[in-house]
């Protein structure tokens, strides 16, 4: 049940301007009130289908009038609760603003609605010579990945939204619409509110409209994976192979159990072992000569089965399996969810830190897998619970909770690319302070005085 | 005269807290009252010189309690009047914080006081294999550079201090301590108060440490000049060399009288004509790679004379040349100031936007230079004017306005790395709209409710 139950006007206001895309129906609300994580759903109190940037102004400004949350939905691909209604709501889906507005191949950005997808723009650029590179592992909307500061294996090279989204047209709390940014590839204009609003899950603006950056595709491109005797040779040759400043696009590290997972769900017959998957971009030149390098630190560590995949199909199966990783370790414990970890530090703690993790995971009885964005120093455990069973749930909260306070203690982050969202928040003061926390509220009260944009997320 | 006399309790304190580095002097409010600008000066009521976070805070809160305005100091030089202090109040200079806090090899960056310069900075590097790329002309302070958003000639390969600033200590308009980033390389944890306070040009709070990303230091570099018949060939050839994807470090263009004033300040011999500087970073074979690409388009284009200098006393020779272009343009006209412009266009629109410039040049009596970073589409005017001479600075002021709305009709930016501070403020409402410039003020408002963090700066 939703904890608010919206009023009859606004029903009426709604169902007139919406038609058929405006629904309270069971079934839509419940899926608008999931995610793809642990959270208890939190269904909003109804859906709307928006198709343009008029109407998502028209369902704030309604929505503000009768003190309504709206919260913005893109396909629900998110791990922490961001969809979630806790005050019930409206659910503003946008999945249906999936028009790509420009391309500007000859200055390497797109503008795009906030509901096309990642995929969706990799496919609209095919034959302009260039991509989109962030790739979180589902095919996220561009504003969902926006909104959460999304990244993924490609982050290494290419950064993140935050470094990659050059503009936004954006709805307030009040309805007014507003352009943020430029398409200059640098600015000293103003306050940069496009970065404030990238990563503010929702709760400062919906975005409607985005330019994003484009990137050449490289020339030439080649894959390998290696495989270690520990999980602690692959991470120092991550180590080695960042500090060398080796311009890596992807190091992305897995260990046994994701493996294992990955030639069950794959159908694949790669070595059941700590393992590093890379991927090269540049001249041919400049990709054998990254490969190379990359190949001697990992053999001075120990590497074994340094295994190319430079044909393109190669290349696809293996990053589909990487992509895979997060549904294949879902389907070791059938109806299990994951309780996601995300922590990120700097990359001279990774070991030490992946280290003191693995003390953990043998303190404990559910199966954890870990694989990760080693580069940036970022990783995820795959903790697989059954939702319904208080000593699995238990485990999975200790282990989250000790993930996070040693990340926060060696300089990291309690989440590199999820997002706070539901479930981080009481994690926010121990990482930030409690004055730049106040000042996020500040800013948050500053552009949402009802705090009505997807309220109780972010801010603890 | 400064606008404002200090309360007799406020002097007092400070006196007593600050000695000898607390100063009413005449000399010391002029030299902190004017930038390197056509900008007049505009007095503080008095100097500050703090050594440390706590000293800023203390400043602050003591300023704070009296409603006495503090404007930031580094070195001086800005170019928008951003140290100008036209409500009078407290400049408080940070040129005496110049303590490199730690410097993180393993991990690429570095925390430093906010008034270390970036050769002090280098310098303090040497022997670790790595650098800070970030080189605005002047040997400016790491926290004027964050302020003002700075970038470059590197910024085309390296980004712009957005990209660079990692972490911040700050203190707030009421005193407090505020920690805002961190020292993991991605984070999706709350708003990115970093990036809200690049940029802010002192007006949301003090930067008073900062923790900055390094590179390592190229294996191979080199450099080249290459000269052109016209200033479009030039153009097209940065044209195609970003849209090629090129990772060219740097590619300046610069106009025949910016060379000419070159080899008179310079003592050099370059051909008085257009011309580009590159440098390009990597292993040997990308640079050599590289370097090959681009002289294959400058040649189809035109250019001649394409010089190597890959000793590295050749490039620092050559490199200081460019950095010094501005004084040298300056010596062209003496006992003039220059009226800055630094407009940034998405790169397709480059040419159009340089040669529609030079109509307006045709227009004009007084002697107009033209160089810039072009790489990313950013382009500088420098206008030389005897600031008595009211023909003189219309000519100016008509010039600077026809390229700012030049650049802004062609989706670009008022400025592309100088900043609003005083000189620009007109130009952010055409730039952003009116909605976007409501909400910087409702940040303001939340942050500084009294506007007394350098008042009248960036917002209009």
């Amino acid at each position: 049940m939703p904890t608010l139950t919206l009023p009859q006007t606004l029903i009426e206001q709604l169902s007139s301007q919406f038609g058929q895309r405006f629904s309270q129906g069971e079934s839509n609300c419940l899926q608008h009130g999931r995610d793809e994580s642990v959270h208890e759903p939190m269904l909003p109190s109804a859906v709307v289908f928006a198709e343009n940037i008029e109407e998502i102004a028209l369902t704030v400004t309604l929505c503000a009038a009768h003190g309504v949350p709206v919260i913005p939905y893109g396909v629900g691909s998110s791990v922490e609760g961001h969809v979630l209604a806790p005050k019930g709501g409206i659910s503003l889906d946008l999945s249906g603003m999936n028009q790509i507005v420009a391309i500007h191949a000859e200055d390497g950005d797109a503008t795009v609605q906030a509901g096309v997808t990642r995929k969706q723009l990799n496919d609209a650029l095919k034959g302009t010579g260039l991509f989109f590179p962030i790739d979180p592992g589902a095919d996220a909307t561009l504003g969902g990945m926006a909104a959460t500061r999304a990244s993924g294996t490609n982050a290494v090279r290419y950064g993140t939204m935050r470094d990659n989204v050059m503009a936004t047209t954006t709805v307030l709390a009040d309805g007014r619409i507003m352009k943020t940014g430029g398409r200059a590839r640098k600015s000293s204009a103003g306050y940069d509110l496009t970065r404030l609003l990238v990563g503010s899950e929702g709760t400062l603006g919906i975005m409607a409209e985005l330019t994003v950056k484009l990137y050449p595709i490289p020339e030439a491109i080649s894959a390998a994976v290696c495989t270690f005797p520990d999980i602690d040779s692959a991470v120092q040759t991550v180590i080695q192979t960042i500090q060398l400043g080796v311009p890596v696009a992807r190091i992305e590290l897995l260990d046994a159990l994701s493996l294992k997972a990955i030639n069950i769900f794959s159908k694949t017959t790669l070595a059941e072992a700590p393992t590093l998957f890379f991927e090269f971009h540049g001249s041919p030149a400049s990709v054998a000569e990254q490969a190379e390098t990359v190949q001697t630190i990992a053999d001075d560590l120990g590497g074994t089965h340094f295994e190319w995949a430079a044909r393109p199909e190669d290349r696809s199966r293996l990053w589909q399996a990487r992509h895979d990783a997060y549904f294949a370790c879902l389907q070791l414990k059938p109806g299990c969810r994951c309780f996601p970890t995300d922590v990120c530090v700097p990359i001279s703690r990774l070991a030490e830190c992946i280290a003191a993790t693995y003390e953990d995971i043998a303190q404990v009885s559910i199966p954890i897998a870990l694989f990760g964005h080693v580069g940036d120093g970022n990783f995820h455990l795959v903790v697989l619970v059954d939702t319904a069973n208080e000593k699995e749930m238990a485990e999975a909260a200790w282990i989250s909770q000790r993930v996070v306070e040693r990340a926060i203690a060696m300089e990291g982050t309690c989440t590199g690319e999820h997002g706070i969202g539901l479930g981080k928040r009481k994690y926010l003061p121990l990482e930030h302070g409690n004055v730049a926390v106040d000042v996020m509220r500040a800013i948050k009260t500053a552009l949402d005085p009802h705090h009505l944009l997807n309220p109780g997320k972010v801010l603890p």
